[in-house]
């Protein structure tokens, strides 16, 4: 009976995590071998492809590749909820367009308004307060803000199968940070309850902030000014600046990923560059070259001479977002 | 006899930590008395103090606080030496005066340039470079360079008292970062060796860096152009950045760690603040409020009103630097 339960411990501290499935949510198939495959490699003491935990650092990007992105990225319908909320608390106050237009609800209007429309959207929605003043307010407005089509909450509509890869990484010693154009602030209040991500591995586009020293102490406030869009060529310099290591795995969904997985393939030793393609109409979205919102382009040409790994969401993963709790 | 086995692993797991002196180079009094309750107070589940180990957070100046900083930042030593080796490779160059100044080893001349020439020394010799050939740069340079004084590698003027203290954090689950306004490449070359802090735990100043896409493929190029200076109110908004949470324990030597400080103590719970002030013409040097490197005076007075726990060099520490290896 006792060696029954030393050889059943010994089993499963050996051979356990091998045989159970670290991934249920992808199907069999080359995709997620290749995935498999990698991580186990350089995971390995007695594989040539053995990289050191230190080393192993995964950076992904989040709208499109860990969480879903339309009809538009979910930091804009806080940003309008939050403009109308303000409408509401103080009307009649004089308003720029682009703010008139998002409490309006009037989506033509504020895409009108352009880039400089969306800044200063931003601008006026993501600033005045203090750090932790603003993650709650994005918690709060979580709680209570369904998506338009899927009418679930939006911290519901993660991808399953990236939240098992993250698992897997973690455990296989990975560091997992996510690498987003979205705002280092907005991620940080909610990444690490939903991806087991904490604030210190977040990396973001982020707002000019403060120091000041007032009558109540000091504090740190967040200015109605952009200072850094983790965007394109901007993610291997957020990674530089945040991690000071080039990653081994990246994963990302669009053009907007294109530099941060180039620069992560381009490093010696295994690399690893992954592509969420969204393919499939039915249970999410299906989209690439054309599309406004996260455009694969570039990027799907790149992965094909590449020989970056491309998911096939339809094909490739058996459930895409979780089921609701 | 397994019986006492058994006894001595529990003994040993229960007690050995506590009965062990994890920083045999402090002086026993009150700061190591203080600097002792607060960590095993936070880390105690029992504790009222109690802080879960996600938001133990230490931060730590570098210069004055974790190494020496007389007779001038030694960062500034590595600029200087560069400023040769590139007057000897290019001789005849047209150069910038404060280069040439630092070239020709006339410190004089380099004062009179002002805060002016030492940016222009910086740039002239911290950019050009990617991240990797700039690290390369200062290691190689640390192997080969004496402090003028002591006569031995910069590294060695570490403060072994605090490298016990960086360790005892460590013990306890604390994440340790590095919050310097010295340059944040040049000390993520050596501080993972030397104290224990990986690349992604150093937070400093830091170069404009560009992402540049060439025929040999992508790289990182630093600029010549200063983007953040991470002193005084630079440093709680270089913690805001880096780790998005307030710390709990802080610990500096100058005013340029005032705002950190007041900062890290103004957070609500248990917080703890402390100051290397240094005492010791002896063993090491005796400055504080009338001193150009590392002033300490706003800060002193803080401490005195605050109650923050200031370090006598002379009088706390049974050793300054490590034994030569």
């Amino acid at each position: 009976m006792r060696s029954m339960l030393v050889a059943g411990l010994v089993w499963g501290l050996t051979f356990g995590p091998a045989l159970a499935d670290s991934l249920p949510s992808w199907q069999e198939g080359p995709t997620k071998a290749a995935i498999v495959a990698f991580i186990d490699g350089v995971a390995d003491p007695d594989s040539a492809d053995f990289v050191p935990p230190e080393d192993r650092i995964a950076v992904f990007d989040n709208d499109g590749t860990l969480w879903a992105e339309k009809p538009f990225y979910f930091q804009l319908f806080f940003a309008i909820d939050q403009a109308k909320s303000a409408a509401i608390a103080k009307p009649g106050a004089p308003q720029d367009p682009a703010l008139a237009a998002a409490a309006a609800g009037d989506l033509e209007a504020l895409a009108e308004q352009g880039e400089a429309g969306l800044l200063a959207l931003i601008a006026g929605t993501h600033a005045g307060t203090t750090p932790d003043e603003f993650e709650e307010a994005v918690r709060d407005w979580l709680t209570e803000a369904r998506h338009p089509e899927k009418d679930r909450p939006f911290t519901e509509l993660v991808y399953q199968p990236m939240l098992e890869l993250l698992d897997y990484l973690r455990d296989k010693e990975f560091q997992v940070y996510i690498v987003s154009g979205g705002g280092i602030a907005f991620m940080r209040a909610w990444t690490e309850p939903v991806y087991g991500v904490p604030p210190e591995q977040v990396i973001g586009s982020s707002m000019v902030l403060e120091y000041v020293d007032g009558p109540d102490g000091p504090s740190i406030q967040r200015q109605p000014e952009v200072n850094f869009i983790n965007d394109k060529a901007g993610k291997p310099i957020g990674i530089q600046r945040h991690i000071g290591k080039r990653p081994i795995f990246a994963g990302g969904n669009s053009d907007g990923d294109l530099q941060m997985l180039s620069w992560t393939t381009a490093g010696a030793g295994p690399r690893f560059a992954l592509l969420v393609h969204h393919t499939d109409a039915e249970r999410e979205w299906a989209y690439d070259r054309e599309s406004h919102v996260g455009r694969l382009d570039k990027a799907l040409d790149k992965a094909g001479q590449d020989g970056w790994t491309v998911i096939d969401m339809k094909n490739d993963w058996l459930t895409v977002f979780p089921p609701a709790p």
